[in-house]
């Protein structure tokens, strides 16, 4: 886990100033755990908000450029003291990933396809020119942090402790540059049920060409701040047009591209006359997201429908509405799983989008399916143990 | 500056909890003025590293969607504390400025055009939901601290004094919303001559499609975190190529759309024979810069040759070079105020730009224009005095 010497070393050793061992990464091993010593009372898991509350304790690991990385350290979570300067408040030199810890219904706490989210962030480190670090070193820090915070698994199966890793720079000075100066950590935040008693409350989308979330030589396939604050205003315009969430269209032919802050799905008779089952493909400007993978892999497992990663666009949507080829139509991502879609606004018409006429079979079909594995009904790689 | 109640209200008056007044903006009659009584060391202003030393205090102004704006702070300098789930850190909901203080000849302190760095900042803040305010009050809030600050201001026709207004979102939790709390801070760093003894250094760029600055439907146009974090990777793939700064290049044509963190400019011999400076036009991904306003509004003003708002692609660039009609290229920025460039790396060959072989004549009639506004040495409304 050393790097060797920045310099460079004749037999005889390093030696001088210069010479210095920069630690390539953090250990859990190396983990520093004094946790709280008082606890906020745990919520009631059917009354949470997404997000707003969080648990006794956080994971934090500070890196500069001079050491390398530092010992990771659990403990009390607490206010972060940054400089005004930091290049995460300037710049947005930042990133983060989002994952949940779900209690079986064997008791046992499991986490869903953590290395997916570890790879990923990886990938958002290096786009960002934030440090690297050893993926498995950090996914047993947040192992261990879930441990140190097992009470906070909601004990409900609507309902999780939800894992928000977060890298940023602490760079303190305003050139626009590779930082020197980072910090990792980790917060909780137990998440409830996304749909009241498991049932689907299908949402309503806005398209319109005038926002765009990502494009081609940008950073849409990387989980970094940038591609989310900008999305808020749109979100707005949504809302105020009596639409839940924003669908992103990319090009001159109106491509389909993401909803919200979810991958997409179609579930369809196609062009030439077969069950298909479509995503965008991953061309750049589509996170790839570990639901998204998730439903293609159980798909693709499945045999029983064409499973495509391809390009859509809102003509080869009408013309499908038209034509009474259109089943199901969803989002997929960590925190519902998946969120049928009722309706989309688009050139100043409602399409009727008749998933939720059509059961939704194949919707509920992967939301179970998933959750089974989740909640540990049923035995899965996918599912990693906590504890 | 109150808005009115947030509730209906009859004859008798507000009533009841639910009604509150909240601040519409801050106002600088109510600072409060409580600087440091320890002060660092000013360092020389030939040997300083663009925004790595701060003066000895800031600004803060703290709001809430239940409270409105609090009162403007000027206060010592320090750290931040943030919650760690702060919108800012996770969603990039953050945006900035850059303004300079000018010691002028004449000893009195000088604002470049900062009315125009309020207008753009009321443009970011409401392109990423944060709140906004009364610019003059802002305004005045920087000309105060920067009073205070007046020793900082570098005693020096070649430096200058930093100003950094920055608002970001301090929301608590992790729905990808409008934040309802924020913050907006500035700080001060002094700087030293861009070019060493005034004397010219060009730079060397790199122009490839594969990494793109700005889009259609996309912030672009807006000084938010989000456009600059993306843009250190293509940097250093630039520096790794020998190359100081990314030329960023939109769409199929290659259209030529900045430098760096900077604005670009082409004087040249146009298509019709014509002598003309041109500039990319402001259509959504262009940052409209205040250096970049004024080099057109003097230009316009001069009226000795086309001044041009319109699209330059790369085989307008290079079939022009071909044909000896290129005379300066430069990028223009508050930092460096013009910065002539001499190369261009695309597609594998090695553009010469003719721009110091040609004087450069008016990129250098550009570059004493405006530092004779911002250092005193000619009248100008442009200039506005601190103190």
């Amino acid at each position: 886990m050393l790097k060797g010497c920045q310099n460079e070393c004749t037999g005889g050793g390093c030696s001088g100033e210069a010479t210095k061992h920069v630690t390539e990464s953090f250990k859990a091993s190396d983990l520093v755990i004094i946790p709280a010593t008082t606890f906020k009372e745990k919520p009631d898991p059917n009354g949470l908000v997404f997000g707003t509350v969080f648990t006794d304790n956080m994971l934090t690991i500070e890196w500069s450029l001079a050491s390398g990385w530092e010992k990771p350290h659990i403990k009390p979570l607490e206010n972060l003291s940054l400089h005004p300067a930091s290049s995460s408040l300037h710049y947005a030199v930042e990133l983060f990933e989002g994952m949940k810890a779900y209690r079986g219904v064997d008791g046992k706490i499991r986490l869903f396809r953590p290395s997916l989210n570890m790879d990923r962030m990886a990938r958002s480190a290096r786009r960002t020119t934030l440090p690297s670090f050893d993926q498995n070193e950090l996914l047993e820090c947040i192992r261990k942090l879930v441990e140190v915070e097992k009470e906070w698994v909601p004990y409900s199966t609507a309902a999780s402790l939800y894992i928000r890793p977060t890298l940023i720079g602490t760079e303190p000075s305003l050139g626009v540059k590779k930082p020197t100066k980072a910090l990792l950590y980790v917060i909780l935040s137990p998440v409830g049920p996304y749909f009241a008693s498991g049932s689907f409350s299908p949402i309503s989308l806005w398209a319109d060409p005038k926002y765009v979330r990502a494009w081609k030589g940008g950073t849409g396939d990387c989980k970094l701040g940038g591609n989310y604050g900008s999305s808020i205003y749109a979100q707005q315009e949504a809302l105020e047009l009596g639409c839940q969430q924003v669908l992103w269209l990319y090009g001159e032919d109106h491509q389909i591209t993401e909803v919200g802050t979810m991958n997409l799905f179609l579930y369809w008779i196609n062009e030439d006359g077969e069950n298909e089952l479509a995503t965008p493909p991953l061309d750049g400007i589509i996170l790839p997201g570990v639901t998204r993978q998730s439903i293609l892999d159980l798909a693709r497992n499945w045999g029983e429908f064409k499973v495509s990663e391809r390009y859509i666009t809102m003509s080869d949507l009408t013309a499908a509405l038209e034509e009474n080829r259109v089943k199901e139509m969803f989002g997929a991502g960590t925190a519902c799983i998946v969120c049928p879609i009722s309706k989309i606004l688009y050139k100043g018409k409602h399409l009727d989008i008749p998933t939720m006429e059509n059961g939704p079979q194949l919707t509920t079909r992967f939301l179970n399916k998933l959750s089974d594995i989740q909640y540990g009904r049923e035995d899965s790689d996918w599912a990693v143990l906590v504890s």
